[in-house]
């Protein structure tokens, strides 16, 4: 038998990090929710054609599966390694009785054959939503996705947040205006900013062809960054002209927007976002913890024009995908976040002794009847052994049954009062963990 | 590129059943909680030699996975094809943190190579609790999974259920006590009884070796069926006696009297059941919906002694599974459940024009922040068609904004009434989408 070992990249929970997680993907789905997304989940795998067509390094990070009875011949499907292949397929194959234009969100794992590294893993939690119609997508659902997005993380206990947005029009308008021609490649270079500084991007923007007047102009292109409409001004203070920058302005202005209205102060015009992948055609979004920028983007997305297309219809889409197991890795790596306790009980019931178990399990009964979560004590050892067994865990009650009345005991205070177990229940706060900030 | 397909045993749900499933994953998250289980979730991931030793069939039944790129090569990992082997694994990786007894629950997909069929899926989810201890495991526990399983069940929408309980010792001490050799084949062979009959249980059993009295003796016993003690006089009455017998019906005795004061009228002992599985060694379940049972079991289990050992401790533990994807294949396959509406949206927020669209989602993000699930209308259309928007996905109302005063419209009645989006709020069983049984 093969010795007992994690394997790298396929993290697993403590019980109390797993409350943590639950917490943030509940928070997410009724979040997603009331932006009225259904939910979808699509099997694990995909034929293996459909997935390599995604990219060339494809063989790398796709997990083929077969029968082990079957294995040596031809490997039929993989493992999808993230929610939006599918999904697209999904559409497809459903498009006959799906109502277009379709909110979908989707919370499923993920796998990928990548080298892991903090944050980024082999097999992942994802969550995404994506609107997608038939032929025509309207504008405003550009301006819609970042309004969800903020209205998640304003409900994680992590702190401040931005959400990036950019529009490809923009940069491909201006850089068009400025007379470039490798347009993708500009924004390939662009995109690298964060991660090698502006000298090295000018270098490359010139080794790729470009003059030293146009890579300056782009890297201040780059360089604008607002929370309002004065992003507008600064574009147009450089001077470049193009039908195309124009219709990216606009749009970009109508995200902007919609968005100081509706999540003021987390939303930014920030023109460096290029978001390197080619399908993206409209709005692109970045978000990062503020103070964890090294962590790069934590949600991102856009629209892309063919979401997914069978030859004769094309179906255009606007989405995001939220990287939570990224967020929950760093997180736990920082030692920032667990539970107040490792299980859901709040109560203990005592047992007096084995033989009196039966009243200290009608009592369970009837807390859980009230939605309280419970545990009867698993031994009738001393009183003190029970109550440690409870400390140990977190339950913060212990309750002593007693023929002249039974008794909770608040552990963390000490204090001890009569109750019944048709009546009493714990504080709001004590009901279910809490998430706990380091 | 492959044809767009279902690939057959890996069911995919639509919106309106994917609520369905939602609900009952919820109803067992909660109740799971209620009685004090942790979550947590192990990789999909196991080592092939792992997966292996767990059964003889394992290569037609295990997914092996590899990268493409390595495929040719020996295959390491399988998906998992149950929830016990990780969660085995996971105990003894992480005996040291867990506090035992350790309670845990896991809801997660798991992957088995077989033929599909109706309620049989290559893909699907399971629900499981174990308790698990090191070294000895109160029989206590035993008496506390079908409380678990009620408590589960009777929240589900789908009638009137039964947990049929049975005690390997009872079967095995009537066994031995008979004078029968081989008591696991007689196990295995009384196990096909609902699927053969008793004629041919009897032959089978004489072919292996039992006397026509032994056979009749065994039958007599496997017929017995009872809500309440009334099984120890039956079983007392056929005249056969053993030690481990004793034991056996002392034991079923307890479940059986705890049930009777805190599930009263789902718990029967049902002699006849065995659970094929050689690794159960005391109490064994069966749960069957009244009037499905065809079905078969929908959720079984029992006590094991040796969940896992690292050879030099052993953790004994008692568990059941709740086929979920069984039953909701089976349910949907009879068209019996779906959902209210296919989206979580109570209201649909009008648009009176393009230009006013800000306005309706001002709107929208009132009623959010008072939990009310929205969405705004795609396309400032002549409101018939924006009321029929609503109407095709099942959205009871539509929001009519108006410089005047707002108004919402119930489409199912046609009542329209004034409302302001900082106070109303649709009636509680519009607010998420219901249940429907047909």
């Amino acid at each position: 038998m093969s010795k007992i070992a994690p394997i790298s990249g396929f993290p697993e929970y403590s019980p109390a990090q797993r409350i943590v997680e639950q917490r943030f993907l509940d928070v997410i789905r009724e979040t997603f929710e009331l932006h009225g997304f259904c939910s979808i989940e699509t099997r694990a795998i995909e034929p293996v054609e459909r997935l390599r067509a995604q990219g060339e390094d494809a063989d790398k990070e796709i997990y083929g599966i077969s029968r082990l009875a079957a294995y040596a011949e031809e490997v039929r499907w993989g493992l999808h390694f993230d929610l939006t292949v599918p999904f697209a397929r999904y559409v497809l194959e459903n498009a006959g009785t799906l109502d277009f234009p379709f909110r979908r969100y989707q919370i499923q794992k993920a796998w990928r054959g990548e080298r892991p590294q903090e944050g980024r893993y082999r097999e992942f939690t994802q969550a995404d939503i994506d609107v997608v119609d038939v032929g025509m997508l309207a504008p405003h659902f550009e301006a819609e996705i970042p309004l969800v997005v903020a209205d998640v993380f304003a409900k994680f206990p992590i702190g401040d947040f931005v959400i990036q947005v950019n529009n490809r029009k923009l940069a491909n308008g201006f850089f068009a205006g400025l007379g470039i021609a490798d347009i993708a490649g500009t924004l390939r270079i662009i995109d690298k900013l964060d991660k090698i500084g502006p000298d090295a991007v000018r270098d490359l923007l010139i080794e790729g062809g470009a003059s030293a007047a146009q890579a300056q102009a782009c890297l201040r292109l780059a360089e604008i960054r607002t929370p309002d409409l004065a992003f507008i001004e600064q574009v147009r203070a450089l001077g470049v002209e193009h039908p195309l920058l124009d219709e990216g302005i606009d749009a970009l202005a109508q995200v902007i927007e919609i968005a100081a209205h509706n999540a003021p102060g987390k939303v930014v015009a920030a023109l460096k976002i290029a978001r390197g992948l080619d399908y993206y055609t409209g709005t692109v979004y970045e978000t990062q913890i503020v103070g964890q920028e090294s962590w790069g983007a934590v949600c991102s997305g856009g629209r892309y024009d063919a979401l997914a297309s069978d030859g004769k219809t094309t179906y255009p889409g606007v989405g995001i995908s939220i990287g939570v197991s990224r967020i929950l890795g760093l997180l736990f790596g920082l030692d920032r976040l667990t539970a107040s306790r490792a299980t859901p009980s709040a109560v203990l019931v005592a047992v007096n002794d084995e033989a009196d178990r039966p009243r200290s399990t009608a009592i369970a009964t009837a807390l859980r009847a009230r939605g309280i979560p419970c545990e009867v004590a698993p031994k009738a050892d001393k009183f003190g052994k029970q109550i440690r067994y409870a400390d140990r865990r977190g339950i913060p009650f212990v309750w002593f049954p007693h023929a002249d009345g039974d008794q909770v005991k608040d552990i963390r205070s000490g204090d001890q009062t009569p109750v019944d177990a048709a009546e009493w229940s714990p504080p709001d706060d004590d009901l279910r963990a809490a998430i706990v900030l380091r």
